[in-house]
């Protein structure tokens, strides 16, 4: 029997910031209110393609209460896109040419919102409608129109990686399957639309305000957009109410920047759900077209990709969604021939990005609804496959990630005894199914954004005793901040309710790259770690002069610092603080903490070991297929998680609900309707996300492989629980129905067909 | 011909927040709005002395809108007073009694400030009438009831403090003279009146935003008072729309915070003009009897001095104002030989409290008022008898202060040049007088808050090459952010305008004693100066790998960072920058400074050399009086003041000139009258304070002695040369009249009731 040694880690505690949520005290973006603000609103193309002849403001500015109205007239018409995405396509505003329905043409700052609506309505814009690529098919053929000038054949972007000899490869496979699957659009789905408000001030800095997953590094961009030095940029994060990579930096902040300069007044700017729907920056869809080789004894011999992903019509995170994203899964099991063939196509649509799973959802649901097919072929149980094939500590992927903790196998292990894999998979004929999936996910990624992938944060006690966080790192909805108090409460001895963590702002938090790539915990965490410890350190120095002690025979906990073995002879915690602030002239204990991971940036062939750690996960799901109607009942899911360590086992748990939830919505439910381009159910009446009525019992099991450079060992789940839902459902329909469904989502009407097909 | 060192320090820049506050840009505090934000208002007493016989609030709460009445039943009751005041005196509202007609008796929170207006009237409370003690003599009477049961004589304090041998320093002159003096009530006459938003959070932690001028050091008392723990407080500093002593810890920030706390809301609270004049906390009033000698050959032998202050019903800060502040002007000349006995006696009237000078203009105006007496007494010059006791660099005075810079001759010498002190002085009957004053002022003072008197701050430079200092001292509208930015612009090669400061938050800022005893810049400012050198340092460590040289060959000026010699070929400082943050995981460059100035706390008979500089200033006034009307003109005021160094000459000679408009007030105009304790003019058309056709041209002239301690020898001179400005104007009309008043203000009535007085 191992002792915890830890009183806070690892244990169940509210989220520091729950309270002030469910009460209605926490203060959002729309919340905010400044003296002489204005409001803005965006005037977006009803065309999906369209040359502009003519926009004519002249009556929208006579309309009482406006303030500006701006164009691209009114902008530096830089090009930018994002970091180092290598695709710069877009301005401010449209230019000659608008791409999409909705995209942004002027905007209006008036006194109120009704106001600036009204004067949209006066803004005359002259369109000649151009030719509309609605589908990677139509942009892709060979007399297609381009949609921006310099993109032959409208690919944005073309890459193809090879590693061993895949050629080879699937000449020694017994078995080699080839096939298509398709991942549609899906929305972020948050519920706080995107906003903010942005002021300059009178020496001509400017202040945005605003829900932002990078408030640093968007800083870079902007700065790029509006060509203002980036000292002359200040980001002030506002609470999230949702994100999942749709917060990343946004045109919208843009937009309010120039009409708070042309209006000499600050303007909030706000999305309605429909424009969330029709302008965010929803999860990249791909059509995958995969193949994959296998021997007899279950090995995996090749596999090759090519995937065409839908741009949209401006490129923004697509780029590296498809070229850092789709490779991750390749070290799930142990591929060595491979051959990654990726385009990406612009299309007349709205522009795809980031979101939860960064194309690894994409990939994952072909790879292993493809595995189970394998499997079959060869006479093997899935998960035996699956097992023989799987990654484990030690490995070197081919694309060259170090797996240093990767607990793959217990995942496996833990959701098949959960979900009696064994028993039930023997049962036939019942209607209901099995089916099992994993996922391998980066924490961090260094050739994500190239200058460094670290962090840093501070830990600062006032003669209050009060301790606070100070960190550049983004808390998006997933529990970030509660994970950071954990983290200094424990290194502290103090409750995890008495340290304040606070959205960043630029001017006083630590240049931080924000939340993506599942960085928060294990690289931001690891920073706020050290920073604790020089933290306790400072403390205990403080104290040891008060207690006449050698600082290496102090302790503190549960609120006191005390001799070891005295507790009951120490000085209350906020007594040492007061005492260190008022004998070294005012000034806090401040600990700092940078913790760089050992990473390194891929090489023109995307070969490096990217990231500091590797996360793991499986998950399993049961299904019941009516077969009379198609309609599909999620029984159960288990879902399996090599965090590294919880740090806080109800906090991690709801990650991986929550992510679970939202792959359940990619797998049955979530899909955008469109006619010649316009989005035919931008509302949540109409685009169905899952709601508590589809949502079977998720058992979240916590494997935990406590990663040596992790803080405590902690990994990251927010994105990883996402990705092998939509497969295992699928396999598990498949199991239950022999039907495969190869396109997402996997609805009633498909399923019906399908074995309407297979009955003929 | 020395060549000046500097680049910014001591040139003429804008303050840096002087565009947004005329632009309407700066958010005071009652810009602020907070979601679901209710308004409170203060139910206050009409009587000066009464007993409360029951309070009914069951009308008010039953009120639509009404969220949360409060009395002292809601409080802990826990009696608190200024921080180590010695005196507990006061309750968060009224318990049992009111004290003064505007005590605060209960309060509402309201959706809106009408609603809240409206509940006030429904509030009953039942009061029986006590006799009013409404000056210091009825208070003073044998017989009188006591304000407070445990003042005996309603004294709420008495000080004697002997120096020296009294009474050998009366026998050895060559002339006594014996005088009482009388000093007013003076309304600070800020333009933004005192207010506050008070909100709780879910986990108990309370926000208070308020521009409070102690932002650190009120967490203290709002702790005792409201019996939460210090780290349980937040108190943000919002823009001061001026101070003057006038917004240390007000108790309107504990109604507000516990109405917020009832009404589970934030609470926005913000005076009405009328409220400013009647409730807030005022110049004390003194009646000083002053005895001095001198000998013929102009010594100054002997001072004795009893003051009777007017405390009003609590004590607040009154008590140190007449223990600390009233001794500060006995170094101001030679003296050996001191008495002096202090009484603060409670009235049934308004609290009186800190402002501008603390003491030190009250009893400066009677002391420098007899100057002139014992001059013409000893048939000397008044200039020369202050030359001949005046202090000189390397006193120790009598009450232990050292002098280490001391321009107080310089001062005299400049002032009386300008003025043309001997020519006018010798022409006589023109109905124009020359008077001339003097001060001398702590910077800063370690009895005052005895934990320390020190100051720390952080300079913070960000990937964009942005400054910023981080600290918890406080712009009250002097330009100490300015001052702040210049010390950091000259030491890092960058423009002021490219530094920012704002105002603090106890969640970031150090700790910091704020803004009282002219220690902003003297003290804050030589710790931002260390902060500043250190990131110079950290920043020119990072430049040396950049540009291949050792540190110490390098130098930063004008925005860039370049080998000695070489400016052409610099590096921009903000590329400096963001190699710094890039290359260390995103930590910004971050110098601390902490400075904590050679003084110590005075013993228990107030010895001790309190202060790490002491300031020093002479003024001079020239004045018409109208001998048929008693009409004063004041021709001229020259101010000479020994600031150490003007760190930037517009903002000291702006602060001179504020003073001593400021003083003219208090020589010439403000008077408040009241009426069986009721306040008769309590807004400014009825109390006069002056505009600019009352105020003549004012010549600033400033002496730098360069103080070693200061940040480039600066020292403070906000507080001083408010000092010498009345008891000037009083010399200059007794050398154009032979009138002496000796009870401020000088009006027209009280020149020409002496006139006709002196002609009969």
């Amino acid at each position: 029997m191992t002792i915890d040694p830890f009183l806070i880690v690892g244990k169940r505690y509210p989220r520091i910031d729950s309270k002030d949520k469910v009460t209605g005290r926490t203060k959002y973006l729309d919340d905010l209110k400044f003296p002489g603000m204005l409001h803005g609103k965006v005037l977006r193309s009803p065309y999906p393609h369209a040359r502009i002849l003519r926009i004519e403001t002249a009556r929208a500015e006579r309309l009482p209460g406006v303030r500006a109205v701006v164009t691209i007239e009114d902008t530096p018409r830089v090009p930018f896109g994002s970091y180092r995405s290598g695709v710069k396509d877009e301005l401010i505003f449209a230019m000659e040419k608008v791409r999409y329905v909705g995209d942004e043409v002027a905007a209006v700052a008036a006194i109120d919102e009704e106001t600036a609506l009204e004067a949209l309505d006066l803004i005359e814009v002259d369109y000649e409608p151009l030719p509309a690529l609605l589908s990677i098919d139509e942009a892709m053929k060979p007399d297609a129109v381009r949609i921006h000038d310099d993109a032959e054949g409208n690919i944005a972007s073309h890459t193809v990686t090879v590693r061993g000899n895949p050629e080879k490869g699937f000449e020694e496979a017994d078995l080699v399957l080839e096939d298509r699957f398709e991942t549609p659009l899906q929305i972020h789905g948050y519920l706080e639309p995107v906003g903010c408000i942005a002021a300059w001030d009178a020496s001509g800095r400017l202040t945005i305000w605003a829900p932002s997953q990078n408030p640093s590094w968007s800083r870079i961009i902007f700065s790029e957009a509006l060509n203002v030095p980036i000292g002359r940029l200040r980001v002030i994060q506002t609470f999230i109410g949702g994100a999942f990579g749709g917060k990343l930096e946004q045109k919208l902040y843009l937009i309010a920047a120039v009409l708070a300069q042309k209006a000499k007044k600050p303007v909030k700017m706000v999305n309605t759900r429909d424009e969330e729907f029709q302008t965010s920056m929803p999860r990249v869809p791909m059509r995958i077209d995969l193949r994959m080789g296998v021997r007899k004894d279950g090995l995996l011999t090749a596999k090759e990709h090519r995937i065409f992903a839908d741009n949209g019509a401006y490129t923004k995170y697509a780029s590296a969604v498809v070229n850092l994203g789709t490779y991750r899964v390749d070290g799930l099991y142990r591929l060595r021939n491979i051959r990654n063939e990726n385009f990406l196509i612009y299309t007349n649509k709205l522009p795809t990005s980031a979101f939860r799973g960064f194309g690894n959802p994409q990939i994952t649901f072909a790879m292993e609804s493809m595995l189970d097919h394998l499997a079959e072929g060869i006479g093997m149980d899935p998960l035996d496959l699956r097992l023989r094939n799987a990654a484990e500590p030690g490995d070197i992927t081919a694309h060259g990630f170090h797996y240093i903790s990767c607990g793959l196998k217990e995942c496996f292990k833990q959701v098949s005894e959960a979900i009696e894999w064994k028993r039930k998979r023997s049962q036939k004929g019942s209607g209901r199914g099995l089916g099992i999936s994993a996922t391998s996910h980066v924490c961090g990624n260094r050739s994500f954004f190239p200058l460094f992938d670290g962090a840093t944060a501070y830990v600062r006690i006032d003669e209050g005793g009060n301790v606070k966080v100070i960190t550049g790192e983004v808390e998006v909805g997933q529990g970030l901040l509660t994970a950071y108090a954990t983290i200094v409460a424990e290194t502290l001895g103090v409750m995890p309710r008495m340290v304040t963590v606070e959205p960043p702002d630029t001017d006083v938090a630590p240049f931080g790259l924000g939340t993506w790539g599942d960085r928060g915990t294990f690289i931001g965490g690891a920073a706020v770690k050290l920073a604790a410890a020089e933290a306790r350190k400072e403390l205990l120095a403080v104290a040891s002069e008060m207690l006449e002690a050698d600082p290496s025979d102090l302790d503190c906990k549960e609120g006191k610092v005390f001799v070891k073995g005295s507790p009951e002879k120490g000085l209350p915690f906020h007594e040492v603080a007061a005492t260190a602030v008022y004998t070294r002239g005012g000034a806090p204990i401040l600990g700092k903490g940078t913790f760089i991971p050992n990473s390194e940036i891929a090489d023109s062939t995307r070969y490096g070991n990217v990231s500091g750690a590797y996360a793991f996960g499986a998950q399993a799901a049961e299904v019941e297929v009516d077969e009379e109607t198609g309609r599909i009942r999620l029984v159960e899911v288990v879902a399996a998680h090599d965090v590294g360590r919880a740090l806080n086992r109800t906090t991690t748990e709801g990650q991986i609900e929550g992510a679970t939830v939202q792959g359940i919505g990619y797998a049955l439910f979530e899909e955008v309707e469109f006619a010649e381009g316009v989005m035919l159910n931008p509302d949540y009446l109409n685009y169905r996300v899952p709601t508590a009525l589809d949502v079977p019992p998720i058992t979240s099991l916590i494997v935990e492989t406590i990663d040596p450079a992790g803080p405590f060992g902690a990994k990251g789940v927010a994105e990883p629980a996402m990705t092998p839902t939509a497969p295992a459902i699928a396999n598990a329909i498949y199991n239950a129905t022999g039907v495969r469904i190869k396109r997402l989502p996997i609805t009633p009407e498909k399923v019906l067909g399908s074995l309407r097909k297979t009955k003929v």
